[in-house]
């Protein structure tokens, strides 16, 4: 048909070979063939002598597969070809330029073969939706940069999916609250207590506290009642470590970072609080000292590093209302109300 | 209705924080009667003395509306009227809950009226539905570290939206045939240029470099030919810092940002190469560090940190097809074949 086709039966084929030898003359031939038709030289991925070029390209697809040179060669055959104006020679040519792309995918270690995904994170992630959870829940989990907004993010979301919001001052109000009752408990059990001779507000502390200082304690209660949270209903929570804590009882959920570039949360601040730049400046690199500090004490992980999250959203390049349709896009919900 | 109820006209309004006052006594009320339907105090966020809590939220609303500790708690009336099982009452604490809420973020300086969103970067960005583009291209700008299948994702997403797919090799490549084809000009006026006792070459090299080393004029080349292809196709890029010379060009796009935990990413090209893990593990430690140091030479900006991107992807959560998904319900589109 085209007179300047190799034809693969006439070639010294070297043996057992053949295969990644076909693909190359495949690819060749059809870098040709565009060539011919856009009639530029520059279209044109292979110059030279064709069966140094088809030698060269059939080591690659033999020896690596998964090489980046490959794909590279091969998809600048794919951007000659879309330049193409006559559409049935267009689709002709991306016709074949996607059965090529096709076998060298297939190839073993074809680039994309070996994935990156780990299966228990895949697994936990709620908005990975190849995984197949046992239940429903929507979990989102929020760490965020002082002044990034997004705890107004999360706010905005929980009200948007009618879900419960959670933060520090809810969680620390729970606990108190749990606590004020298991008291309620204990003075009740008071008087079979009585020949003890230890002092009744210190064993009740402890016994509370696991033995722990305070921050431990606070934290470990918080973490039990995350879990038991994570039973009962669908939730947004703001930091506390939150993500690790699921992650580590094995409770789907997204886990996502929030942040904003250093000036844009500053002029937040400043805004905000009226206060000038410096101090806002100021209060913001104290804020996020204490969180970094807190989630590495915790977690022994990097607080704001991208791969300790499922994702990460700079909400200078969103604002508040946009970042929440982004995350609602990602968990692929629209927010319907369930009351 | 119910006598529990503060009646807003039999107290002493302070005067002109009246709006202030009302807000507090609706929330007071609403938390009232919440806390009567469900019949424990360990749903009432506010315990004691009614004339003090009102006077308390009173001073938060007035003085400090945006403040998380007024949103907690009116978050956790929220969270409280949720667990109401009877739907016709849930609904009206819901309805009275939602005006509340508006109010609130209604007031001057109210939660979430001080957005975060950087007027520039939001235009800039593809993905923010909210922002007004004056054409629909679509260019998106993956950054990756090595082995997170940033590159793999890149590719399956230009095969996905049948856009074209521009990498290191392919920019070189292009601008290596631009030159050549600049080059045969030059050959074909070298007659006129007779006179000229400087080395032709010289000359050529010096004017296609604009005088700058060659890795400066390797840049600078390959900025000018993404911001023409800008102007005519969608594509997807790798690297090139091709983020920072569009945000600069004031080009509309998306910038991603793909990595993965290091031992993944180890373990990735371990299998890929087949090579132990301690050399796949130096290998990614250099390329990270070769690409940190490129970054920061063109752009001044530190490489892989989430406020210099629109968007971070774990890629170990979500594997390649995944993350082509996510990418997908980012920018939302479902990728439909243009030819």
């Amino acid at each position: 048909m085209n007179n300047s086709n190799i034809n693969t039966e006439n070639l010294d084929k070297p043996k057992n070979e053949i295969s990644a030898y076909d693909i190359a003359v495949k690819i060749y031939n059809l870098d040709t063939r565009i060539y011919e038709h856009i009639g530029s030289d520059l279209g044109r991925v292979f110059i030279g002598d064709a069966d140094k070029c088809i030698e060269k390209l059939r080591k690659l697809i033999r020896t690596n597969p998964h090489s980046y040179l490959l794909r590279s060669e091969v998809a600048l055959i794919g951007n000659m070809a879309r330049t193409v104006k006559d559409k049935s020679e267009k689709r002709k040519f991306m016709t074949e330029y996607n059965e090529i792309l096709k076998i060298i995918t297939n190839l073993p270690d074809g680039f994309g073969t070996v994935d990156i995904l780990d299966e228990v994170a895949g697994e936990l992630n709620v908005s990975n939706l190849q995984a197949h959870h046992d239940n429903n829940r929507m979990i989102i989990c929020i760490s965020r940069t002082e002044g990034s907004a997004g705890t107004d993010i999360g706010f905005a979301l929980a009200d948007h999916l009618r879900v419960n919001y959670y933060d520090a001052e809810i969680f620390k109000d729970f606990v108190d609250r749990r606590d004020a009752e298991k008291d309620a408990k204990w003075e009740s059990r008071k008087i079979d207590l009585s020949h003890d001779t230890v002092n009744n507000t210190g064993t009740r502390r402890f016994s509370r506290n696991h033995g722990l200082p305070k921050r431990d304690a606070d934290f470990f209660n918080q973490s039990e009642l995350l879990c038991e949270l994570a039973e009962q209903e669908d939730f947004i929570v703001i930091g506390r470590c939150a993500d690790v804590i699921l992650k580590n009882n094995n409770i789907p959920h997204i886990s996502v970072f929030i942040t904003a570039p250093v000036e844009q949360r500053a002029r937040r601040i400043m805004e905000l609080e009226h206060i000038p730049y410096k101090k806002a400046l100021k209060r913001l690199l104290k804020y996020d000292n204490k969180r970094e500090k807190y989630y590495r004490y915790f977690t022994r992980k990097i607080w704001g590093q991208v791969y300790n999250y499922d994702l990460c959203i700079n909400s200078a390049s969103y604002g508040i209302d946009e970042a929440v349709n982004l995350i609602l896009r990602v968990i692929n919900k629209e927010g319907k109300p369930n009351y």
